[in-house]
C-alpha cells in the first residue's frame, strides 16, 4: 500500500492556528478510510523565517519539495513584518508556477447551519465551482518604473496570457462542467476595458466552447459578474477566470456563502508531475490571531480535497473526503460554531467535533 | 445668467430608454430652480452610427464636444453588432481620457424602500462613496500578441500608473473623506500578487495619506475588499481604487444595495478645462431594450450630480441636485417601481412620478 508523502507548512498568523485541526481530522479519515500519511513538517516559508534568514525559504525548497505528494498549507503574510509582495512571491506563487499548479480549484457553496449574508437564500441554492487561472496572467513580476523618484514617475506592469496557459484552463473548466448536472460555464472577462489580453481571451473562449457542444456557456465583465455573485448567485455553475478574476472571485463567492472561513482550494497540477498544493482561502489574519478563534474548516475542507485527489487508484480517497464533507455539515448544522459565525467555539474545539464526527 | 449647454448622448440599448426620463426630471428641476439648459441631441457615439459609418464617431467630435459645459450619457455597447472594445474605446472611454476625467464618483447607498440583496440592512447602513481612478492604469490598449496564431502565442497586456494620476486621485479622495462626517480612506490594492504596479500604488497612499493627518485610512486587497462589501457594507466612508478595481468595486457596491438600476456616475475633470460627463453606472443592457421597462434612477441621479457639479457661483445647483435625490427617495419609498425592484411600472412611470415630485 502505497504511502502519501505530505508536506505541512503552517506559515503564519491563523495558518498555525488551523493547521493542528487541519491534521487532526486528516488522521482521523486516513485512519477509518486505511489512508497511509507521512507529513513532513516544514518550519520555512514563513516569515518569521524570512526574519532570521532574510529570505522566505532554502535555497534547495525545490529538491524538498519534488519528493512530495502533496503540499498541505496553512496561510503566509505578516505585513508588519515582511511586505505581502516579497512573503508571497517568496513562497506560494513560487509553488503555484514552480510546480505548475495550474488549476485552482474553489468551490463556493451555502450549508445549512450557516447564516448567510444574503436574503432568503437557503442552503443548496448556492453551489458553484470557481476554476481559476493559477501561473500567469495579471500576477507578474514583470515591468518597471520610469522616470523613478521624480514627479514624471510612471510604472509599467505587464500581465502575460499565453495560449498554452489559456486553454488548459479553459479546457478544465468546461471538463468539469460536462461532469456536473447543469453543465453551464460562465467565463470571466473585461474585454470591453482592457484592450489587449481580454479580447484575445474572449477568443479563445469561444475557440475551446466550440469543442464542448454539449455544455453551455456564457462570458459576463467582471464587473456586472461581481454583481451577478449577489444578485443572483443560484445561477453559476462553474466560473472560470483569470489569475486575478480569479483571485477576486473566490474571495467574493465564499463570502456570500457566509464566511471566508469555509473556504478551501486545490492548487492543481493535473498531471501529477509535480506536488500539488491544498490551502484554505483566507490568509493569515493577523487581526485575530494569537486567540484561537479561527474558523478551521476551510483547512480541514482543504485536507478533504487532498485526499481525495491523491488516492486515484481506489475509492478510499473519495471515501475520505465524503465522510470529512459530511462531518463538516453535521457540525455546520449542530454546532459548535466559531466566532465568524456566531458561535464562541474555538479553533481546536471545532476541529475536534469534526475529527470525532469522522 | 448663464445658460449650461449640455450634449445629451443617449447610445445604445436601455441608454435611449432612460435618457428621455433623465432629460424630464432635469426639466423639473432646471424650471423649479431657474438653471438655464441647452441640449444638443448628439446621434453619434452609438453602435448604430458605427454599423452606417466604420466608426463610432465622427472626426471632429472633440471639437464639436469641447464647446459643452458637460455631456449627459446613457449607455454604449451592443456586442452582437459591435464588439464592446471597439464601441468603448470609440467613445465612452476617448471621452474620460481625452477630456482628462480623471475622478470617477460612485456613490453606493441604501434607500428606505429597496430591498436590499444583503440580510438584515436597512436604510443608512450603507452609505459610502467610491472613487475610481478613470484615465489610466489597467485599462488600455498597450500590449500585443507575440507568436500569432500558433500554438506558442503569448499576449503582452501593460497597464501604466503615472504618479501624476495616482497622486491626484488619492487625493481627492482624501480631501472628499475630510468633509464627510467619519473621515476614513479605504485604499483598494493587490500588492501581493500584482508585484510591480501595486506595492508602488501602496507607497504612494502612504505618501499621500501622511499630509492628511485629520483622515483616518486603511489599505485592503481587492480580492478581501469584495468579500467586506458583501460582510460588513457598513464599514465604509470613502473607498479609493485604480480603474479596474474601481470598476469592479463600483458595479459591487451598487449590487449590494439592490440594484445597478440606481447608481450614478460623475466622471470629473475637477479643473474644468474640459466637460465632465454624468451617465449611469449599468450598460445598454440588450437582453431588457425595447420593453421600456429599464430603472430611470440611475441616469437621473446622474443629472442630480451634474447640476451640482456645473452651477459653481450659487445655490440652485445643489438646491436642484437636492431636490431630485428628495424625489428619487419618496417614489423608491411609496412607488412605483420598476421590474427590477419587484414592481410592474414602466421606465416612463417612473420618470413621470419623479418629475412631478420634483
Ligand atoms: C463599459 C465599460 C468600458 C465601463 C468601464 O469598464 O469603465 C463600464 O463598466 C463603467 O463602469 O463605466
Ligand atoms: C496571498 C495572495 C497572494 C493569494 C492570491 O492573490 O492568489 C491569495 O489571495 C489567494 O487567493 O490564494
Amino acid at each position: 500500500k502505497k504511502t502519501f508523502n505530505i508536506a505541512v507548512i503552517a506559515g503564519d498568523g491563523i495558518g498555525k492556528e488551523v493547521m493542528p485541526e487541519g491534521l487532526r481530522v486528516l488522521d482521523a479519515a486516513a485512519k477509518r478510510f486505511g489512508i497511509a500519511l507521512q507529513y513532513t513538517h516544514i518550519e520555512w516559508a514563513s516569515c518569521d523565517y524570512y526574519a532570521a534568514h532574510g529570505k522566505m525559504m532554502p535555497d534547495d525548497w525545490k529538491a524538498q519539495l519534488s519528493r512530495m505528494d502533496a503540499i498541505y498549507f496553512g496561510a503566509i503574510g505578516w505585513p508588519d513584518k515582511v511586505p505581502d509582495h516579497i512573503s508571497l512571491w517568496g513562497s506560494l506563487l513560487k509553488f503555484r508556477r514552480e510546480f505548475d499548479q495550474y488549476i485552482n480549484l474553489r468551490p463556493a457553496r451555502l450549508f445549512e447551519g450557516v447564516p448567510c449574508p444574503l436574503a432568503n437564500r437557503k442552503a443548496g441554492d448556492i453551489d458553484f465551482m470557481i476554476v481559476r487561472e493559477n501561473t500567469e496572467g495579471e500576477y507578474t513580476a514583470v515591468g518597471g518604473v520610469m522616470y523613478e523618484g521624480t514627479e514624471r514617475e510612471v510604472v509599467l506592469q505587464q500581465a502575460v496570457f499565453s495560449r498554452h496557459g489559456t486553454d488548459r484552463v479553459l479546457k478544465f473548466a468546461f471538463d468539469l462542467a460536462r461532469q456536473r448536472e447543469r453543465k453551464h460555464v460562465t467565463v470571466a472577462t473585461k474585454s470591453n476595458g482592457i484592450a489587449v489580453s481580454m479580447p484575445w481571451w474572449d477568443g479563445r473562449a469561444a475557440e475551446i466552447a466550440a469543442g464542448f457542444k454539449d455544455v453551455t456557456w456564457d462570458k459576463q465583465h467582471i464587473d456586472a459578474l461581481t454583481a451577478r455573485f449577489v444578485l443572483q448567485p443560484q445561477r453559476f455553475d462553474v466560473v472560470v477566470a483569470s489569475n486575478l478574476f480569479g483571485d477576486i472571485l473566490s474571495d467574493l463567492g465564499p463570502a456570500c456563502t457566509g464566511t471566508l472561513g469555509l473556504a478551501p482550494s486545490a492548487n492543481l497540477n493535473p498531471e501529477r508531475k509535480f506536488p500539488s498544493l491544498f490551502e484554505p482561502v483566507h490568509g493569515s489574519a493577523p487581526d485575530i490571531y494569537g486567540r484561537n478563534i479561527a474558523n478551521p474548516i476551510g483547512m480541514i475542507w482543504s485536507g478533504a480535497l487532498m485526499l481525495d485527489f491523491l488516492d486515484q487508484s481506489g475509492t478510499a480517497g473519495r471515501q475520505a473526503h465524503d465522510a470529512i464533507l459530511a462531518a463538516i455539515q453535521q457540525v455546520l448544522h449542530d454546532g459548535p460554531h466559531t466566532a465568524d459565525l456566531g458561535g464562541k467555539a474555538s479553533t481546536t474545539e471545532l476541529g475536534k467535533a469534526i475529527a470525532a464526527a469522522v
